[in-house]
């Protein structure tokens, strides 16, 4: 089957040969306190560092999935406001844990398949930290980075956090303009799932570190202060998920020998060749009607019909999209664009979905 | 290699089949939101009730770690006091947890390689979770259950919570006379590392409700309350370690066939061996004298000498063991004895250790 699901999803075309390596070299035998473990962190950090650009002096934290990220960031920046962009499922998944942990969060909320009028938007001034989704994979709406930065430019005081679960590494995002950057591995590095990565400024951990001296918890294992220990020694607090490790480091090193601008510049070509057929077409049509607010990597499409007999179609032409999300369930498909897929898969899709049009 | 570290360890034997079949099966790119998702869910919960003997009563969540479980039975059950049996560096690591989550934890600690004299440890009255390594990995010792259970029995108001990650499934553990019991899958289980179980009595559960009405905050994604909610419908709040889910089941229902008394039996034996030998060693000996106290799944062995060239030794005879934990890392040696493990391989660690000791 070819996945277009927006991830769990296609795997990176060489991710049988690195499992076949992790089996082969027993690493997942291997001590995590041990040299081999400590190099294999080393080798991580750098080519993750090498393929997004990320600035020696912010740390990267290893934890379980872009649902913990937030948790964390909460924890370890924020004592009481947050101020969270909702524009789906995932930025209120955001906004409701920092209520859940007992903050006072305010959101802008706009509807379903809308972007934000920027400059109307109002944060409150005792804000501690600004939440943004870049990408959301429930509605396909991607953020202008531009956008970002600017908020972050007008109140430096304030931290800026940045999802980029559904986005990257298809994102280029300059990590010195915001301050916390996360994602889990399943989508755009075709990995799976079972671990997330978070970047973290020199601003946003001393935020955290001043919170532990004010005496306020952040959290226990996995605050920015004990994973910043065992970061210090290539090592994680608890035994972390060794082989999504192994296998990021692979997979990452790989992208980087293929060259970055060039799996950015295949993705966009694919997102065109998606979007071209979209917009022509009379039966389909995109949930976000400004295509300058149409993500790349997440294509979330309306056929005129319940979405049913159309995935039904598409599975025995062995593809399998994502269906709607919430209350676009029946209504809408999601289409992923990721490094791992090919122009010949996606040219498949599309003839698929222009036999089913004409049927 | 023949790994005796203490997880992660030897891998469970029919591990690469059933990494084949996971490979095989697609199971790294479906939607942890999709029908195939939930039956599996369904079919590792299922299974490990049956394995373990857990009753219907009592929730299982699944984690990432068994780190991140101390972390959750302390925000889920304790508003200000947790007591503390501290034995090991794994014990002391959740009375730690419970001290950054902003705690008032109280401990009664013994020296390395010790036990504890149960009846003059004075719990406090206003304790409202009790904590216990049953296996601690550090040490090798091996907590009695039935000491375990008359605590619980004395003290029914206050809820009970024990670490087996390196005893299960060795250990019998009648769920219904403690609260709250943890592991994680890469130690007695023999798989890859990243994921954790939780298995939850009611007036545990109970009390986290008590929590969050009171308005305390028990966590975001991994609250009691929202792991009980996606439980209800098969799923877990995030995109968890499918692969570790898929692989843990396969590895229950392959125990269970091969039945648990049988497994738990040779793990018995096997361990019998290894303490047979060192016993009559003149060069070995144990870190806790009590043989009573010791674990049947983790033996901590001293050389006469500095374990270095111990190690190295062994490394040549093709055997991987754990060096000491904490302030033993040069003079001990830790070897694990999991149902992983064959009788054949244990001969091979016993004439290895033989053949160093006439050197």
């Amino acid at each position: 089957m070819i996945y277009f699901t927006v991830g769990p999803t296609q795997l990176y075309p060489k991710l049988r040969v690195f499992i076949n390596q992790a089996i082969r070299e027993e690493i997942m035998s291997k001590s995590h306190r041990g040299e081999w473990f400590q190099k294999l962190f080393s080798d991580l950090t750098e080519s993750l560092r090498l393929l997004l650009t990320i600035p020696k002096s912010h740390h990267i934290f290893f934890v379980s999935s872009g649902t913990e990220c937030m948790e964390r960031v909460i924890e370890n920046t924020v004592v009481k406001n947050s101020f969270h962009f909702v524009n789906g499922a995932f930025s209120k998944r955001f906004y409701k844990t920092a209520k859940e942990l007992g903050k006072s969060p305010e959101q802008i909320e706009v509807p379903l398949g809308q972007s934000f009028d920027f400059q109307k938007v109002e944060i409150p001034k005792n804000t501690e930290t600004i939440c943004l989704t870049h990408n959301e994979t429930s509605t396909g709406v991607m953020l202008p980075l531009q956008q970002i930065y600017s908020i972050k430019k007008k109140q430096p005081d304030k931290l800026v956090a940045v999802d980029v679960v559904s986005s990257i590494p298809y994102v280029d995002i300059d990590y010195r303009k915001v301050d916390l950057v996360f994602f889990s591995v399943q989508k755009g590095f075709g990995l799976p799932s079972g671990f997330g990565v978070l970047i973290v400024s020199p601003q946003a951990f001393e935020k955290s570190q001043f919170l532990l001296k004010k005496g306020f918890s952040t959290g226990s294992y996995h605050s920015f202060s004990e994973l910043s220990k065992y970061e210090a020694r290539n090592q994680t607090p608890e035994t972390p998920n060794v082989l999504d490790m192994f296998l990021l480091y692979h997979v990452v090193t790989d992208m980087h020998k293929q060259g970055i601008k060039k799996i950015r510049k295949a993705v966009e070509k694919r997102a065109s060749m998606i979007e071209n057929f979209i917009e022509k077409s009379e039966r389909y049509s995109y949930l976000v009607k400004d295509s300058a607010d149409r993500s790349k990597t997440i294509h979330v499409v309306k056929d005129i019909n319940d979405n049913k007999n159309l995935i039904k179609f598409l599975n025995l032409k062995q593809i399998v999209v994502s269906s709607g999300y919430g209350e676009l369930k029946n209504s809408h498909i999601r289409i992923s664009c990721f490094p791992a897929h090919t122009d010949r898969q996606v040219e498949l899709l599309i003839s698929a979905l222009k036999r089913y049009s004409s049927n």
